[in-house]
């Protein structure tokens, strides 16, 4: 006799994840789901691009973070709407969070709402936020072995940014390494090799982005 | 203005596990959740106490996995019921996902369930599955510093079992710390020293384990 094998769909996230979206889709607002290890730049980048996109849309944040409020504290300075997610410890955000929040916005005066998500690059992968598009930030010190150790981040991402990439000189990370495995699972991921700090490549990924949220918002 | 914050409370799943637990009491069937990081021997300490035990207690297995089913052929191997509950990639086992494979048990002939959870010492803590306890297994080869690091499962489980023990001359691990920093976090928890190769320690644990069940079945 065969072992009885289930599969543990998560269902009620997905469907969530679904309203969220189709929510989203009607009132023509782009949710990017922003996804990094601890440190790989979410924040940086977002101000970054958020500076570079505010003449053009108008942009609400969620910052999800395990605990504490300094992420919120920076996007607010910058004069955004923003909704602080506490996730208690938990390792990322799920959907029913997104949807408690998002009366909190008044969507109709929103054109993008950038999510940032949990540091972490395993389990905000598996979660379905209702996200138009994702982006996944890898930063040079974290080393380029990282596309091959978590697959489901990068084989699941619309974009990946290589942060930091100033820093290249100072680590041993091969690159060409990390776009060919990256293109192994996701054959269709745009890269981009950016550094907050001067602002190289930055241009370049405001433009893709620019982009995309045109596609779903127009 | 402060900024709102929102806290991500994970209700549908506390739900669940409540029902769960009702149901399992209503039925007199103890439910253990078994927990630790691949490799600490999860699959061997319950193949161990099972044998201990299974003169005394009809038991059940839930072996959740990642993917395969290598761990549930051993159980099925042993002549217990068991089901396979695959996660595909998910980090942890959520409450809802038990609440679909427990109707495939005659829980009637059942006195014990082990869940054996997802291998990872951060997700599975923070999902309650209706168990009506928990058992976290560290073994020495994994360091003394892992109750400082993973908190939340070692001041939430019942028991601490340190596994492989016969290795600690091979070890640099401080036993004391581990010892001290479960206490710190988790005064009540009942901590033993074993080994599944050798057996030594085994007869106190599921002794204790005898106990746990009896006050929930009894």
């Amino acid at each position: 006799m065969e072992i009885k094998v289930f599969h543990q769909v998560m269902d009620w996230n997905e469907d969530v994840s679904d309203e969220i979206k189709k929510d989203l889709s009607d009132k023509k607002v782009c949710m990017i789901n922003v996804m990094g290890s601890p440190g790989a730049g979410k924040t940086s980048l977002i101000t970054e691009v958020v500076n570079k996109l505010s003449g053009k849309y108008r942009i609400g944040v969620i910052e999800g973070d395990i605990a504490g409020q300094i992420d919120a504290e920076k996007m607010k300075a910058m004069g955004l709407p923003v909704v602080q997610l506490d996730t208690d410890g938990a390792c990322h955000i799920e959907a029913m969070s997104i949807q408690h929040i998002l009366p909190e916005f008044n969507l109709e005066d929103l054109d993008v709402l950038f999510v940032e998500n949990i540091g972490n690059l395993v389990c905000p992968a598996e979660f379905n936020i209702g996200e138009s598009f994702r982006v996944a930030i890898l930063s040079i010190p974290e080393g380029d072995d990282k596309v091959e150790k978590y697959p489901l981040m990068f084989s699941t991402t619309d974009a990946l940014v290589l942060n930091k990439y100033d820093m290249m000189q100072y680590f041993d990370f091969d690159e060409k390494r990390v776009e060919s495995n990256a293109i192994d699972v996701n054959p269709d991921v745009s890269i981009f090799k950016v550094s907050s700090r001067n602002g190289d490549g930055m241009d370049d990924f405001a433009k893709w982005l620019s982009a995309e949220i045109d596609k779903r918002i127009k």
